[in-house]
């Protein structure tokens, strides 16, 4: 039985969090380091629990505080959100071993995920198509030349323990890979403490297609359909959007039963997502399971109306999926766009400060799950999202628009954004299209921006509106072709 | 062909207005008082366009310096939101006569229904169900003495201009009828400058339902569903819920049969919404029909995933509606509360000044239409409406929930609104169960309310949270035996 839910996370997801908790009557505590004591999570949650300074290892990570806090706090169950403890076996061991509910998957399950290698194999085994690679870990760079040679080139060195995009290189040719290999085993030996790498045969022009998938403890596993999380940069996704554009019925269908097929498999329980990728010849790889809540979930609740959260507290907590596949029913198109604290035009390095002038986009068709508002200051210790704004329609074109609209809208002075970004992929011809790879964010940075890119993500508040005066015109936030040719 | 729109309303309705076009892709034009300079409509709008001093009769409601303000802007459509002149046929007629397309129905439609004994004789001719009451105007106290002898008490006398609650007066018995008679004429002729009345029976039980009509100029009529709108307080709605959740699927099925039957019969085209009393026999009774849009027209929106403000205008530039009946679903449950600046505790007094701290609820299932901004100041001309939550979800417990947490979120310092009223709505045992009545509101008044009520809309911003310390627990928004009740 499930009461009282510690969250321990910070920033959006630790909101999203808190509002599934209240929706479903439960109480929630939030453990937060001292950078966060003003957050938003601490002002909305029933009680919040300071576990450490700002430095990520000394508070959101720091599994003993964290249980200390759970245990005077009186919660009976966890959840980990996205990133930090989430994909821990570790931790999830530790939650259970003293009594508190795991809000996601069992620690077995999460540890299998998490070696890559392991999980080729399991999702090999249950007839879930892998990328030619590697059978197991390359464990001297004369397996890795000998593999190498048999899966060709270019090719990707990728340590066990990462996913996420951290810790791997690619290798276009011979000639790189001793010093990729070299590379990637010491950078994992440092991220994860374990510098055993395997071999994968490397797509250039995929797409990154994933399906979410929920299963109880009672034998029902469901798929939410498929999130096309093409749109990357340096592996971080920066928009994600439901349905894919671009994939035929049929292998959208192989896919999402290869992801039921995986979970079933392997006896998995909770929410997870299963990562593919999609050649341009239309074949299909299993890239990796991640074992929690995703950051881009919300496009799919938006779709199906099924509250991916909600469903995880209530599934760790033995409740059966109170419905079916066929009572999955998903209607229209979803888009997110993650907005970062970030300066493009810098190289994108991170930028903190203090927000004012906080304009949050609205109204139909928009929803954003954020952490901000007026006065907050962003601290320099964690990851660098401010808001994810998502957008949905009827078709994708409706999507797309009202994303433009909200994007138009958005507005936080005091720290520079990303969102000049997202208006250009928006504008973008092969991003219009619906029929681009997982290099478009490079494409899109390749055609020089216009004036209007640069003013809507500074750091700037807009200037004041007209006093005097009758008649005021402002620069419009659309070309004048676009206007001319969406008239009705 | 429209491509730019003049937008002659404020607040909310003009922000979501303005994205209906920048939706569709359409340059946008509001006007604006002084006292509005710093809107966030004007901030967003591509032209705002200043049209005279704060009171309405000067700006929003000034037909001549609107029409100006279109000519100068280059306007070639105007929408004229809810209230002020959406549904003055003169303006309607204005805006036509210079060539603007105006986003509404005919000057003729909208004075055959603000014609209120006109209206009836319509509906009836349509075969719609009217009230029983006078045939036409009742002139003279004699002949409202003969009537009411006719139709029996309760009655209620209503002036034919009025509508939305405006000039009216219920009357209990014989003894009342001379000063409500009077008096009734003698307020119509200060609000509307037309002091005919006429008499209705009056029911002290019943429901108020609505349905919202779509209608093309090329002879498609659709219903978008029943709207809820029982909570009202001195008939002004306060909360809307739709589907209504005491309609039988039967009574819905004729209603909603009824108003397209009117729509079509009178040649109706745009927008309109067809309100009915429904008594506790089940019987429903046309009361009249409104020629523009609602403020409640999100929750219909969410269910049924159709953009109203959109239809509107492309109906306004001749397109054909591109759906038949069954194409509209609706699911799911909605539910709106309109935030008021006004004190409950103070006779519902209005209430004025600078906010700050501005906390805007948002989340799944959770869209809001507000013009407010941190710093924004709450002029003292205009109505009370600040912001409008539209909970959704799969189920009505599920829409509840999530307003409940909406509203808990929802903070503006500065300003006292009507939050605590609708938390307690919330709790109350007749509205929670579905099954109430026009009265609720003052059944909600009657109870006492707790201490958590009253701290919700007070105008002061909530203390900072903890700084020092490792636990910090706060009140909970919840009682205990929610909470426990509530568990999973």
């Amino acid at each position: 039985m499930v009461t009282r839910v510690l969250i321990c996370n910070r920033g959006e997801i630790a909101v999203r969090i808190l509002r599934a908790c209240r929706d479903l009557g439960l109480a929630s505590v939030v453990v937060y380091s001292s950078a966060d004591r003003d957050s938003l999570a601490v002002q909305l949650a029933d009680q919040a629990v300071q576990i450490g300074p700002g430095p990520v290892g000394r508070s959101y990570t720091n599994i003993p505080a964290i249980l200390y806090a759970a245990a005077k706090s009186g919660a009976d169950a966890v959840h980990p959100g996205c990133g930090f403890l989430s994909e821990d076996p570790v931790f999830a061991a530790s939650c259970r071993s003293v009594g508190l509910t795991f809000i996601g998957p069992s620690a077995e399950h999460i540890a299998l995920m998490g070696d890559k290698v392991a999980a080729r194999s399991a999702m090999r085994a249950a007839g879930v198509p892998v990328l030619p690679g590697s059978d197991g870990t390359v464990d001297s760079l004369a397996e890795a030349a000998s593999v190498a040679a048999e899966i060709g080139y270019p090719l990707i060195i990728k340590a066990v323990a990462g996913g996420g995009g951290r810790g791997i290189a690619v290798v276009h040719g011979a000639g790189e890979l001793t010093a990729a290999y070299e590379t990637t085993r010491a950078t994992a030996r440092t991220l994860f403490s374990d510098d055993r790498v395997y071999l994968e045969r490397y797509l250039p022009a995929a797409r990154h297609i994933e399906v979410q998938v929920l299963a109880d403890g009672h034998g029902t596993v469901l798929h939410l359909g498929e999130r096309d999380c093409s749109v990357q940069r340096r592996h971080q996704k920066l928009v994600e959007e439901s349905p894919s554009p671009s994939l035929d019925p049929g292998l959208r269908e192989r896919l999402c039963a290869a992801a039921v097929a995986g979970a079933r498999d392997i006896g998995y329980v909770n929410a997870g997502t299963f990562e593919f990728l999609v050649a341009p010849d239309g074949e299909a790889y299993f890239m990796e399971m991640n074992t929690r809540l995703q950051v881009e979930h919300p496009i799919t609740e938006v779709r199906s109306g099924i509250d991916i959260v909600e469903w995880m507290i209530r599934i760790a907590a033995g409740e059966r999926l109170a419905l079916t596949q066929s009572d999955v029913r998903l209607a229209g198109h979803a888009i997110e766009a993650r907005i970062n604290a970030e300066d493009v035009d810098r190289d994108w390095a991170g930028s903190t400060g203090r927000v004012h002038g906080l304009r949050m986009p609205a109204g139909p068709g928009v929803r954003v799950d954020s952490h901000l508002f007026d006065g907050y200051v962003v601290p320099p210790f964690y990851d660098s999202l401010l808001a994810k704004i998502i957008a949905y329609g009827a078709t994708r074109d409706e999507a797309l628009r009202r994303l433009d609209r909200a994007l138009a809208e958005y507005r936080s002075a005091g720290v520079t954004t990303n969102v000049p970004f997202h208006r250009r992929l928006l504008r973008h011809p092969g991003f219009r299209s619906g029929d681009y790879q997982l290099g478009v964010v490079e494409s899109v940075l390749a055609t020089p921006p216009d004036d209007r890119d640069r003013q809507a993500g500074r750091g700037t508040a807009t200037a004041p509106a007209a006093t005097a005066g009758t008649d005021q015109t402002r620069k419009d936030h659309r070309s004048n072709e676009e206007r001319t040719e969406s008239h009705v």
